[in-house]
């Protein structure tokens, strides 16, 4: 059966979203058309999020204004930057409740083999920070992968030319999780970060 | 970290989505807002295809005309319908390409628990349909549900005050998978649906 046009195109416009396949996006449209008119407010909602949010002149985190609120707050510690890929990864650190610094959001990691250079992230915007500030401390909270460990390679030896610490989130067993599910790479980072106990 | 409210409200239009918890929201409104403006067009499909799609008004399935397009080929076997308990299930049947006859969409099931009575399907417009028709039989492909049996039970009986012969798909073990993983009720199905084999 072909479906009707205005169908088909809604069902490709989903597939496009990421982890969405074919199926769920026939079922999401389907339960689009059948549902009563507030799921225009998706549509609204879309549109309004594309037009308002923006990026923190400061940090690259999505902002609705100029400087987002954590580089606005009084309250937070000026001496550390915490620098991740992608901005969701800063809503995983806040809800610790831990983390009181500032952050910066790289907007990807260095990857060669997808052509993405230390100059397609925002690594430049992070060392112009450091110049005449008070930051002490640096913190790479970019993933544990191939890109991200280059990425936080590359960070150090950049910054090494200020008199800035600059540390790496650990990388070990997950808390809760069984060392005997661990992969091995897991648990040789879980091995080389141990710590003394007393 | 509170989300700037344009972000927030997407996350919370997505999660009204079937099968979209908090999670996939948040990974979906994050795409949507760093994705380029293609993502619009997700905004546009949502809103044709609320305002383009109604339903058929002989077999309430999608359609964009008066008629779908099934009911109005002249290639369809007139004499008998299939009837569905959703647009989605005519997908199913259609892409096994053996069935040529006409549908007809119930847009739901009789659930006493529920409180939907068969005045709350399209069955008093199935039985209209069937009046002064060359409709010779109606296969019944409801759900293998306690609502979908109630409401094939009820229909069989309901036709017949017309010569018409009712039939119920099959119920079984679907090919491909093995009788160890059947449950009992499938199995039970797939006994007493057993066919001569000579």
């Amino acid at each position: 059966m072909n479906l009707p046009l205005a169908i088909e195109r809604l069902i490709e416009e989903f597939t496009r979203l990421p982890g969405i396949g074919v199926k769920t996006a026939q079922r999401l449209a389907f339960f689009v058309i059948e549902s009563d008119d507030g799921i225009l407010n998706l549509s609204e909602a879309i549109v309004r999020a594309k037009r308002e949010i923006k990026y923190c002149s400061i940090c690259y985190n999505f902002s609705e204004e100029e400087l987002c609120p954590i580089c606005k707050s009084q309250k937070r510690d000026r001496s550390t930057i915490c620098v991740v890929e992608e901005p969701k990864d800063i809503l995983s650190i806040e809800k610790t409740k831990e983390y009181h610094g500032l952050y910066h959001v790289l907007h990807g990691a260095i990857s060669p083999l997808e052509g993405i250079g230390p100059e397609d992230i925002k690594i430049r915007e992070l060392i112009s920070r450091l110049a005449d500030s008070d930051v002490k401390e640096i913190i790479v909270a970019t993933n544990p992968t191939i890109e991200g460990e280059a990425t936080s390679v590359y960070l150090s030896k950049l910054i090494s030319q200020f008199d800035i610490l600059v540390t790496r989130i650990a990388h070990g067993i997950p808390v809760g999780s069984g060392i005997e599910y661990a992969d091995e790479i897991t648990m040789t980072k879980a091995l080389e970060g141990r710590r003394k106990l007393r």
